[in-house]
């Protein structure tokens, strides 16, 4: 809290830039005493996620500071969505490098503030470290389950559709876009997929509102075909997804960014779930009511993997299933 | 959770060495799925606090790793402590050098492993990030707060008691040790102080017991000058203390580090508490019943600042008041 950044012996940055992120909640004591209160007198059960950006490796230096903090905290988001969870708070642990300036700190600042009001979620703890090497953002979430148990990886059928939200493969094309690489797509194509990478819209209200009528679910954040290859084994089961049905942007039409390639790039922090076949008008409702896009791409069967098909039913081999995010 | 590990496209850590030590709670689901439930239907109320350690900063590059850490997850415990809370899960994110190898990661799920049997806690969500740069532990911490509401910072009332826990002073001369700095302590107290500046003990049985007791409490971790003058500005008071009350080791007491560098070192992590003069025996026998030793320094009274009075009650000048911690 407020205290080790004093410790530090660097800045007191927390009460300048991050306290006021706090004032929403009476529990967080501006950030200065040494721990938050959270209280849960609702007695709903929590999930819990933490994950960490480190410059270099998941945010390149020249992101803006502002999009790498909404980032750090909408990965996160995206977790609680999965698992069927509303965000409700969150804390940060932020390593300075030495090169940065307080600009640097305060935009992170503004960003996150853009964030909490856009999803209701509050800091409710913070710590920042200096020295040398470079920046790292580890946020944890705390989210909250309000109907149900919580959407797990194993709990998909045979016979469950696939379904996904949104595009797929925005998120590497964009990167593809920042280094460079990335042909065929006009400005406001750039400018969208560049958008996809840098930040992810965590499906939010569509997660929590799955309670019930999916079986199984996880954000697509490794690419899609490593992720339902999660959820098979989570399952015990098998995937099978049709090429051709996996819903692509305008951006990625464009592109010269392959089909194969689409699939397996990450960081699209979209939903992946399944559900009974009788349940596609549940399914259908819900998004609409959360004003989400979904696309049946597949079902799951006995057996193991993942098999990727093109129109003929035949099998598309998918080489890589690793994904570098810068 | 886990996947995260694979997506840095490195190793896949968190199964092999972090797993096992979520197995006790099956809300964990083994570090395996996007996030943990975390239940709460118990209605207490809950405490998170976050802390981070970077190797350079806050540990040495040559410090045991298993130590390493322990002191990650014991300065939030301590943090829980302070505010009355007893510990209940953690979550971890971890950045790893490129020049570790398996066994540097080996031993640290090792000191977790000991530190959760010794204080019922366990972990809930874990992040292994590689890459360059200096080692960080980010750890969040959640505790239950099981007799009433938190201890704050700003509780002191004009004429209450100032009580530390153990002795201060123990963590900086056991950095001075490290630095090949102290001089006049045998092997035994050079051991000693090595050990309270690499894993401090963290009051976790004395914190909550002090509910309903404490007007105030944050733990020592700046130095007790520094942190005394954090209670105090909370509570719009002055503390005043003697600076022969404040309890030292017989390794301080054989070595040639300076009373008043004694009480402005940090990385002590005792409790410093206030209470009305009628509770001191409530506070011993609290004391006694967690086995706790506790020390009555000084009181507060109306004014600010924090003033250090020698035998004579004329006032010690107080230079430092920051603390760094390698």
């Amino acid at each position: 809290m407020a205290a080790r950044s004093a410790r530090s012996g660097e800045f007191d940055l927390i009460a300048r830039h991050f306290a006021p992120l706090a004032t929403s909640r009476s529990g967080a004591f501006g950030l200065t005493d040494d721990a938050a209160l959270f209280g849960v007198s609702d007695g709903a059960d929590r999930i819990v996620t933490t994950d960490a950006l480190v410059e270099g490796t998941h945010f390149r230096p020249d992101d803006p500071p502002d999009r790498v903090a909404q980032k750090a905290l909408r990965v996160n988001l995206s977790d609680l969505a999965a698992m069927g969870a509303t965000p409700e708070v969150y804390t940060l642990a932020l390593r300075i490098p030495e090169d940065r300036n307080d600009e640097w700190v305060a935009a992170m600042a503004r960003g996150l503030a853009a964030d909490q009001a856009r999803y209701g979620v509050t800091l409710i703890g913070g710590d920042t470290v200096g020295g040398a090497g470079p920046a790292m953002l580890a946020v944890t979430a705390i989210g909250r389950l309000a109907h149900g148990p919580p959407l797990r990886r194993g709990g998909a059928a045979a016979g469950d559709d696939v379904w996904v939200t949104g595009t797929i493969g925005d998120g590497g094309l964009g990167l593809q876009v920042c280094r460079g690489e990335a042909t065929g797509l006009d400005a406001a194509q750039r400018r969208f997929a560049v958008d996809r990478y840098r930040l992810p819209e965590p499906r939010v209200e569509l997660g929590p509102a799955l309670v019930g009528t999916a079986t199984a679910c996880l954000d697509v954040s490794d690419g899609l075909v490593a992720d339902l290859g999660h959820l098979a084994r989570a399952s015990g089961l098998a995937a099978e997804i049709l090429l051709a049905d996996v819903p692509r942007s305008d951006a990625a039409e464009a592109s010269s960014f392959p089909e194969t390639e689409r699939i397996v790039a990450g960081d699209d922090y979209e939903l992946a779930f399944t559900a009974p076949p009788d349940r596609r008008d549940a399914v259908r409702g819900t998004a609409r009511k959360t004003e989400t896009p979904v696309t049946r791409i597949g079902r799951m069967r006995a057996g193991s993997g993942i098999q990727v098909l093109d129109r003929d039913g035949a099998p598309v081999p998918v080489a890589r299933t690793g994904w570098r995010h810068r």
